[in-house]
């Protein structure tokens, strides 16, 4: 593949992107893509990953970034317990940015498309002066039971699919220690470079009908937990010691001599599903998710706020606050971006 | 609207775009978008502006860059002859972004769309360390009669929608005289400012059924027509003395002492249309467009390579050169950027 000629890279990307799925009518080459309809209802969402923001070219290769950039939008289709269909992908490439770079960064997009049965449809990339940039666009498609952030109800209970934390342990440890050195840590590293999107828990989660409300934890458990209770207009309690936290987790805080409370309730980027449903319905959700559950708390109405209850039975405010890793002056300064989906 | 605080970014972002379709099932504001399905085949495109390489703050309001950003999307569902319907729209911004910029792009966003009938569902704004950009992904729908690059047959006329060079004759005024002394040349500074998406004129144009291939014009005549050409595995013969050049195209070359031929074959940005159609059609064609086509030469084998008869009726090759406006040195020497779809 070449980046002086646009027709060798369209074929180097076509090459490492392989034959397309049947429901594709014409993909990459023309001025749009063709491709059969999502039955139900179209679901679509889109995350922009930026360099020096949202990710560091010094220990991420370029294959985990072409992961992420599609797990973060996988992610956040699962939280609408939609199916993932069709990618697009917009890459902003520096000068200095090889052809090497570019082929790794699609092989790690398709992989994990692949895994998910996504086709990549089509995209674009651009000059960018000082920062490589990847965006990516997801359709799907979702029955008319889609699930919203606004459904909780007072009374649900509030799980989540998977520990919290891991990844801000692992951003941290991979700031301060050196990848080099976090061999025995690889699973923190992979928490953070190359989340497990939540799809097929979503779509299990989906089949029961138990679920109220759903969101993805993107910008941290707290945060995301007043995305969840500010649109579904209740309050919560959160008893932290359910708060899953791993081993792993644990060790890295003791490496880096931090408590892993703060990477579980504010860290951020763990791409576990954060969801409610009815105590009722309790049975259904272990049938779908079997051990993959944490209760961590219940739904109160929205005059209690939202709280949390520590080890010592001692409840106070829990505050919609997130960690900004990269970003030291902002003039965004509580939150470094705004998603409007 | 404030950038400082999400909600209140998502609030003002939501009360510049107003109420959304009935189409719209679940609108800005959760992890995704829910809409309707478009009825036929599901259409797909994205592109990309990034400041320092398609624009320059220096002389385009935010309004008239929101405007750009969809109408450059626009142009390619309409090379397709799809009717667009969903946007979603992704912002970088830099530090020094105003609460102001932000309002005034989505303005220029929304008037856009709204002429088109189109819902913005979602996006994000996220933050950009040196250059604003923005990356607008819009999905349509397409009958089974969609018109791809390749089907160009030998005999067939080529035609446009419009003039050519407007848009490159606009940049280079606006660069070399600054558009404070353009006040005269107010359609030259909108043709490369605010280009008119030929929506209309590719519906129209499907229906004839006289169709065979199209593209829109956005890397200049002369390698938009290899595209096309290279696709359909045809060559083609232009008359130079058809190509449409308007009168205050011609204005603009004498201002800034340039000769308008080089803008209207290679100057790109013009998002006219450019397609063929079989002759025996060329009446439905006429009923579809009026006089807003311009024939500019016709299809022949692929041997005959793509070619150009002058004003002296001397023919030579007509190369796939286009003008690379803002980009000095550039690793991708031929072309700034590369276009999956």
């Amino acid at each position: 593949m070449s980046l002086h000629d646009e027709f060798e890279l369209i074929r180097g990307i076509q090459g490492v992107l392989g034959r397309p799925s049947r429901r594709v009518i014409l993909g990459i080459g023309d001025d749009a893509a063709v491709v059969k309809p999502p039955k139900g209802n179209l679901v679509a969402t889109v995350d922009t990953m930026v360099e020096g923001v949202h990710f560091d070219l010094a220990y991420t290769t370029p294959q985990e970034l072409g992961y992420k950039a599609l797990a973060v939008n996988l992610s956040d289709m699962a939280a609408m317990g939609a199916t993932p269909l069709y990618a697009l992908v917009s890459v902003g490439l520096q000068q200095s940015t090889t052809e090497h770079f570019v082929g790794e960064l699609y092989q790690g997009i398709r992989k994990l498309a692949k895994r998910f049965d996504v086709d990549i449809i089509g995209g674009n990339t651009v000059q960018s002066p000082t920062a490589t940039v990847i965006d990516i666009s997801l359709i799907g498609e979702a029955s008319k039971t889609f699930i919203t952030r606004s459904g909780a109800r007072v009374g649900d209970l509030i799980a989540v699919t998977g520990p919290l934390g891991e990844s801000a342990a692992g951003l941290n440890c991979l700031k301060r220690l050196g990848r080099q050195n976090l061999d025995r840590l690889k699973g923190l590293v992979n928490a953070h470079l190359m989340p497990e999107p939540r799809v097929k828990e979503a779509l299990a989660l989906v089949k029961t009908g138990a679920v109220t409300s759903m969101i993805d934890i993107s910008d941290g458990f707290a945060r995301d937990l007043h995305h969840l209770t500010g649109q579904s207009k209740v309050g919560a309690l959160i008893d932290e010691a359910a708060i899953p936290i791993s081993d792993l987790t644990r060790k890295g805080g003791e490496l880096v001599s931090t408590s892993p409370r703060g990477w579980a309730l504010y860290g951020g980027e763990d791409y576990e599903l954060l969801f409610t449903f009815n105590p009722k319905k309790l049975s259904a959700v272990k049938k779908a998710l079997g051990k993959s559950f944490y209760i961590v708390g219940e739904i109160l109405p929205i005059k209690q706020k939202v709280k949390i209850k520590n080890a010592a039975g001692e409840i106070g405010l829990l505050e919609p606050r997130g960690w900004n890793h990269f970003v030291r002056r902002s003039r965004l300064k509580n939150d470094p971006e705004t998603v409007l989906v």
